[in-house]
């Protein structure tokens, strides 16, 4: 399996926490309105401490954390288990080294597969806050 | 590799709540402990929404979460990556199938590893509480 990147080694921390943590907002907003708009039991999803704990009830629990000694993001999914992501700064995303996939690619699919419905999310910086 | 359990399938979901709720509440109450023992910046230990977080500042962060959908606990260690425990019966405690290392064996061995003080954590059901 190939790396997603190279420049990774070189990131700071502070570049790694402000990236991570503009994700996690992101990623939070999203699951915010999502909840709203679906009506599942047992549907939560929570921030703490860098954890992301998203509760889907009978379809099981997400869990996405940073994980800052690697400057990564880990996943554990309860459709496809765990993964780790890097920083690619060139895609602006989250990337899975192993397979080449972005995070939100990976919810979008696993997201829509599990609620049946439309999942919209995108995690890339862009343009202006 | 081998399977831990072969009763894991008739296990009902009260027993499971039970028995992964008991085990959360041994690990909360030995991490705040130990918390208080050792003074390391950044620790905090969080239960919320069955997942447990474990900030260990520098040394990263530790997740142990409720799988329900499985009746596991998924574990994502800073050293060791992520692992699946089914609950053994016999031995009273939540057992990683590839290995038949016990999940109180892993903190154990890991925690003392990174803060090099002595950790006597037991998850296992003895006596009544």
């Amino acid at each position: 399996p190939r790396r997603a990147m190279s420049s990774g080694a070189a990131m700071d921390d502070l570049t790694y926490h402000q990236l991570s943590d503009d994700t996690i907002d992101r990623l939070m907003e999203y699951l915010d309105e999502l909840g709203d708009r679906i009506a599942l039991a047992g549907y939560d999803a929570v921030y703490s401490n860098g954890v992301v704990t998203l509760n889907l009830g009978v379809h099981g629990t997400y869990v996405i954390n940073k994980q800052p000694p690697n400057k990564q993001l880990w996943l554990s999914s309860p459709l496809s288990g765990p993964k780790r992501y890097d920083y690619d700064a060139a895609r602006q995303q989250w990337v899975y080294a192993h397979d080449g996939e972005a995070l939100d690619e990976l919810l979008r699919r696993e997201l829509c597969q599990l609620l049946r419905t439309s999942i919209a999310l995108d995690l890339r910086r862009t343009g202006p806050q």
